[in-house]
């Protein structure tokens, strides 16, 4: 977890092509502004890839998947690798249907990400295990914290992605080592859009720290969770789950690298895989 | 009128497969997580109804149409009758296009919906009346009760549903028994989305009462009035319409059974149709 | 500057349909609902002339394109040229893609703009110059007033448009008359669809002094702006870009003829081109 990332993303203030879902695009353009990125929001195949060219991160997000959006993903994915420029995958409700199912295993097989965001049947599909279908905004929690430690691990391993698998404590692997993160609240999962707010960010750090995708990938779930505490902790008698999504992003936008320090609370997970290690360092 | 449907849906978590416009989409999704719901938003025709089929309710809204997502709505609607989820149906300006005229024929002949929800314009176009061109955010007002209640019941008996029509005073009609809602208040009106919301909300209350889509219908229509009036009352001086909306999904996230039962103003219509009622008991 | 046509929108409540982007949709309709105008938003080929045609002003804008929006847009410009309904035209992001860059100089070949609205780098392209690539939401600052007014009176000139492009300072140009505007705050560049909104009002202030596109342009400019200064004034300690997003759109609800007479702060600018005048003139 390295908060220093934070400053160094308000003094690039990287541009960040999200491909995304028009369910939480407002948010996630707004939360992006608030910790001075620069969002764009472009989904159609016939500028997508010229769009990524020019920016410093993309994001690639399934929620209301269309197949011109999938379109516009992988020219765009394709165009990212070619120039090195990180790719975040938030792979929203690929237990829901074949057509995201399908649209994850291209997107894996044409594009090198960088990370990987989902919650724990997400995160199941892609690592190729079978898992109950799910909603989209309720991810079942995690129930052990060395098996989860290990399904993140064996993603990385595979995709040489940092993952970033989100529960009630998030687990970050990069194959060799898995960090624990418990910021966050439950107001979180009353809210829609939170976890792909959380994808935008992590495409904000990949661009502000390209060569740590691991850091970069925890100091947002950090960075997201405790902007999450702050707000709940802000809600007043009458404030609802709509007041504290505002309080969200007013707290990203208030966010320092001190603030960020303090309340970030992380461990190493004991759930270290040598053999996706290895996988990682032939990558 | 029924409060306990309210404790029914919070325990039932169900899961609301919304096929919806872009500019509303973000605080439907947020009001049915608010009462504790699980919106699910997917429009491509290559995944809609194979989402349909693992929700608890589906809700077809005409705003922001394509003929792509139209092709998703008929799809999802037959998927949902097949395995008997209830369908609401919300013809958002209708009165303003022939493709959504057209849409809303081809929608009320191949699905049957458990509820319909629109304003007095919209509502005479389905029950095959002309009506002047209207607004899709300014509805005239209702100019006659008996009137009103005579053409919910009318559309009720021609297509099955329980219809809300929507206005200074709410209409909700089976058929055969009409009741008369006063709950709401002026400022929903200045709000993009508040009619889209309550439709949302329809279909969250018929997951929870599957048998009874017109308790259901009036119980949100109740409480969806109540979080408007909630909302308005908490405005301070300086709030507006963009404070009020947020404090209405606010209200919605607090609502318990006690206070629906006691903020609900409704009462029995007068504009019973025998005639119509035969129709419904004949369905 | 004309603070009356502010009472007269609201007396005339004008329909304004809006083919705009997904990000700020909602923004632009809830800002519309809150001066008092309404809102429609449609764009599929297959109705969106005929939704023109019963509105009183259409806005045309850029972001998130596609190929079938930009159909959408040139169907309805060209209904709204054939009833004399005035059309404003916001190129998000032109600098961005091809695609946009060749969609705005369709839009401007097959349809005679009322209004035009751009950063400089936006403008600089519409007026044929070459400019280098920038962010949707970040416009570099105009250098110079002089060659800003010259700009935006050159483009006003080509295309018969009152021009606004906006910065630091806001200038406004018919071709012959230059007005600089210094409303406005920093917070809204840090909240996304601001510059959607301002096109959205340009919009109603349109429809509601259809003779005077220039006076309607800076009225729309100077009460945006205002709202922007006070909704930054109005924030608490804790609240941040979300709360101030959410404060602009009420600042525009209360928003009245006095306040905005007293609160405006424009000047003429000195750039007049009398060139460019007469190419009004002759337009």
């Amino acid at each position: 977890m390295e908060p220093r990332y934070l400053t160094r993303l308000r003094a690039m203030r990287p541009r960040v092509h999200c491909i995304t879902n028009y369910v939480s695009a407002r948010d996630c353009a707004n939360l992006l502004l608030a910790v001075g990125a620069q969002p764009v929001m472009a989904d159609d195949p016939a500028e997508s890839a010229e769009i990524t060219a020019a920016s410093d991160a993309l994001v690639l997000n399934l929620g209301t998947l269309s197949t011109s959006k999938l379109e516009a993903m992988l020219l765009s994915g394709r165009k990212a690798n070619e120039k090195g420029i990180p790719v975040v995958f938030d792979p929203v409700g690929v237990t829901a249907s074949s057509l995201r199912r399908d649209a994850a295993r291209r997107l894996l097989s044409h594009v090198k990400m960088s990370m990987i965001h989902g919650n724990i049947s997400e995160i199941r599909i892609l690592a190729g295990e079978e898992a109950p279908p799910s909603g989209v905004d309720a991810p079942e929690d995690i129930p052990d914290e060395i098996a989860a430690c290990s399904l993140a691990g064996r993603l990385a391993g595979q995709t040489g992605a940092a993952v970033l698998l989100s529960g009630r404590t998030d687990i970050v692997s990069d194959g060799a080592r898995c960090v624990l993160i418990s910021n966050g609240h439950p107001m979180m999962s009353r809210i829609t859009g939170t976890g792909c707010q959380l994808s935008a960010l992590m495409g904000a750090f990949a661009a502000s720290a390209p060569c740590d995708p691991f850091g970069a990938a925890q100091t947002a779930a950090c960075m997201m969770g405790l902007c999450g505490e702050l707000a709940a902790a802000r809600m007043g008698k009458q404030d609802g789950s709509m007041s504290c999504a505002g309080y969200i992003i007013d707290a990203a936008f208030h966010m320092d690298e001190n603030t960020l320090k303090e309340g970030a609370r992380y461990e190493q997970g004991s759930g270290i895989c040598p053999q996706h290690a290895q996988a990682v360092c032939g990558h």
